[in-house]
């Protein structure tokens, strides 16, 4: 394939987490599977999104007419990852009446008095929708285990208990696609300076976020203990390299292409008559 | 203003409600206020899109960091009407993060249990958002009075009800944008007979639009009561010709910036010191 083509492995063979990945030694301003610049990345993407957005909305339309699948799309990543761009840049491709958008920040007191899943259950995908999840629960085991939020005890079972529900998940028609954008520690001391110098990027400074650096290296290690531990056939997780923000997205996409392939959803069968229904469209007047 | 400007008029004054507005008058292939082409309409709305995303994600800022204002947009409109299209190509432009999408349609059996605007409530958007609702409250007096599925007596006060709710929510610091689109008969029979004849539109497709046809001047004459009885200062009704798609959503787009400018949301001050940050952020390294 031609370099200026793009993706000459597909993303979702490319960023697929095998067994003994790496998370230290991963290059985090690579472009795994690409061979092409932002400008092709970023034109390859916007045809990309047109098959994107035609996928998603057969299965939208299957959701309306007794379909059950849907699909979910879990985003995980340090802060300035590039979360927020991928919601805005590649789900924004789509029809938002067909997503179902969700943040997940620290528990409320309700949350808290239930089991972790709880709020994780009652925000799944309803048949049709594209679910996002930015943040999910696995801060269950890595905000959760880093800061020593409950005992070790207590969050070791939970990677078990991660996959057998999503199992379930999966099992109902709902195919999970779960990201990890990975930044580099450079890549995140550029973006931080950007929110703290920038006024209309100040809202999404938090001072907080300069501890979490101090943190980086159990960050590190409690999402390579969730690569390890959670990346099953049924529900695979893909590390995507996010210091180039434009191959983040372009990865992405091609990820949400995939697995919507994979579930290839048709345009519903009409459950009418078509030739009945043009002769009473004709014989209807505005009446009475 | 020359014509391939486009706005001549403002859509908020070429659209909005006025004492003695006749639908039955109303032409619905027009373009009020509006000079230019197709073509011209689209290059317009794709360079306001950008104005409105700033705009929304300016609110969406002030939601994250303890602002209470939020923005309401209510879609109403007949069958093939087109909002559909207005969330998609419209609410489209903005980041689906900051979105919150609802659709109302016939009650559950628990809605039923309630007030009919106790679910209407329950999905106004939080702070920050812009709340999207694809049909609304406004069922309650058009579908409701026209099917005769609740007496007179009941429907009757519900117009009153609803501007005081209104008045409520627009005191509260969300201005609710009313939008109806009003499609004529001729293309609402052009669009139902391509969702009749074309597969990938069989899914908006249900024989009973054939049946509500037949009521036609029945919702025309429940329209003309909605838009006498409740378009108020505080929350004033804007009818969109809805013949040219295009025109429909450059002036929905149009409607939703001023809405917008009228809150003037301002990029939220730091709250916490740039120099002191900064410092902070040079001396950080990944630790521990």
């Amino acid at each position: 394939m031609a370099s200026t083509d793009g993706w000459t492995t597909p993303a979702h063979k490319a960023l697929r987490v095998r067994h003994g990945f790496d998370l230290a030694a991963f290059d985090r301003g690579s472009t795994p599977g690409f061979d092409g610049d932002k400008t092709t990345g970023r034109r390859l993407m916007a045809k990309r999104g047109v098959v994107l957005s035609e996928l998603q909305e057969r299965l939208f339309a299957g959701g309306r007419t007794g379909g059950t699948r849907s699909m979910l799309l879990v985003l995980q990543g340090m802060d300035t990852a590039g979360k927020g761009g991928i919601v805005r840049h590649v789900v924004g491709q789509v029809d938002p009446q067909g997503v179902a958008m969700r943040s997940f920040g620290v528990p409320t007191e309700e949350e808290l008095a239930h089991h972790y899943l709880w709020r994780i259950r009652a925000a799944l995908p309803r048949p049709g929708y594209l679910g996002v999840f930015d943040r999910s629960h696995y801060e269950d085991v890595l905000v959760v285990r880093v800061e020593d939020l409950v005992p070790r005890a207590v969050w070791e079972p939970r990677y078990d208990e991660i996959n057998a529900f999503e199992a379930e998940i999966v099992a109902a028609g709902t195919p999970v696609v779960k990201v990890a954008l990975v930044v580099s520690l450079e890549e995140q001391t550029k973006r931080l300076k950007e929110r703290i110098e920038r006024p209309d990027k100040h809202w999404k400074y938090n001072p907080d976020d300069i501890d979490a650096r101090a943190k980086w290296p159990r960050y590190q290690e409690a999402y390579q203990a969730v690569l390890d531990r959670t990346s099953t056939d049924v529900a695979p997780w893909y590390v995507v390299p996010a210091d180039r923000k434009w191959y983040a997205r372009s990865a992405v996409t091609e990820l949400l292409v995939h697995a919507l392939e994979g579930i290839a959803p048709q345009w519903p069968a009409a459950d009418f008559d078509p030739a009945v229904e043009l002769r009473r469209l004709a014989a209807s007047r505005a009446g009475s």
